[in-house]
């Protein structure tokens, strides 16, 4: 024995977070057992709501306790473009960038052969039927710049090519703030190749 | 707005954990809600279960569903000796070495002038009524080779004097595996000064 059955699984379950392996996990369980009243109870009261409440919008698949989420019921946002991102935490990403005020449409993942994902894993089919819309004007096509994420951002444009939309992709080039020295050939050879008048 | 308050409270307190920053908070809080039944669920469950039935050993103050601790209650152990550590965790540690089959003391940390830690903060009065029981012979002081953790290893040498018993501490010295070439001139040292015969 080690630290006893109950421990043992809250560790278990603990390390099965991104991020935290067998050891941070052990470190995050002793941690919650000592600050009971401060941390473990809120977090067990918080992850019941969450896990009540917050389920996924039936528009664009965004997580939220509202169905439409905040973002799709937002009467301020332009309803005439549409953002499609990988994931949830995508979406939190251009969010907290704050550059983007029209709607979403959470993909749910990437085509992946190796993984055994197929466009039926993926939300698809709601895209062509939001795009098919009359006041779509724009999909804007933010999906990593990954192998798997342009095979899919392809097919994409592929299947959404009878809409009458216009389709865009993130502009790829140097990173604010990066130094050519430490930049990849491809991402080098596609800024230069994608030089813009100053 | 980025993901919503209930959502922004999940990920606020899952960064309270250690070994999470607020990325990792996020990644984490997101996998829990994209599997709501195959961990959020039972991590609840876990979580819950822990709080309630997990207390501090009354004896040596190991964290167990039991009060005397499993350790403190199994009869294959030598109750004649006691091994202080700092932390619950150092105690686990100790045992997946699997090295020592006696009894422990966690001290609850270590004295600090910094932090504000002084005696009365730690397990310091019941270890010195454990040292003055008949049955108890040796105390090992497995502290961290720290200078916080070596100045309490004096203070707790200093204060058990007075009891009939062996005080010894852990070697110090070359870890398995160390290569010279990387160990700090400390551990050089103390490791050359108290070298031993082949």
């Amino acid at each position: 024995m080690t630290a006893g059955p109950e421990i043992e699984r809250l560790i278990r379950l603990l390390s099965k977070l991104p991020g935290l392996g067998p050891r941070s996990a052990r470190r995050a369980s002793l941690s919650l057992l000592q600050k009971r009243e401060q941390l473990m109870r809120p977090l067990i009261e918080t992850l019941r709501q969450a896990a009540d409440r917050i389920s996924a919008c039936h528009e664009c698949d965004n997580l939220d306790v509202t169905d439409p989420c905040a973002v799709c019921s937002d009467p301020g946002r332009d309803s005439s473009v549409i953002c499609v991102v990988e994931t949830v935490g995508d979406l939190w990403a251009l969010e907290r960038a704050g550059v983007f005020r029209g709607r979403y449409h959470v993909l749910g993942g990437v085509l992946s052969a190796l993984d055994g994902v197929g466009p039926e894993n993926l939300n698809v089919v709601t895209l062509i039927e939001r795009a098919n819309r009359n006041k779509t004007q724009e999909i804007i096509l933010a999906l990593n710049a990954t192998v798997d994420g342009q095979t899919t951002a392809h097919f994409l444009a592929d299947k959404l090519a009878a809409a009458d939309v216009d389709i865009t992709s993130l502009a790829r080039g140097v990173p604010v703030g990066g130094e050519l020295d430490y930049l990849d050939d491809g991402t080098l050879t596609t800024a230069f190749r994608a030089r813009r008048p100053v």
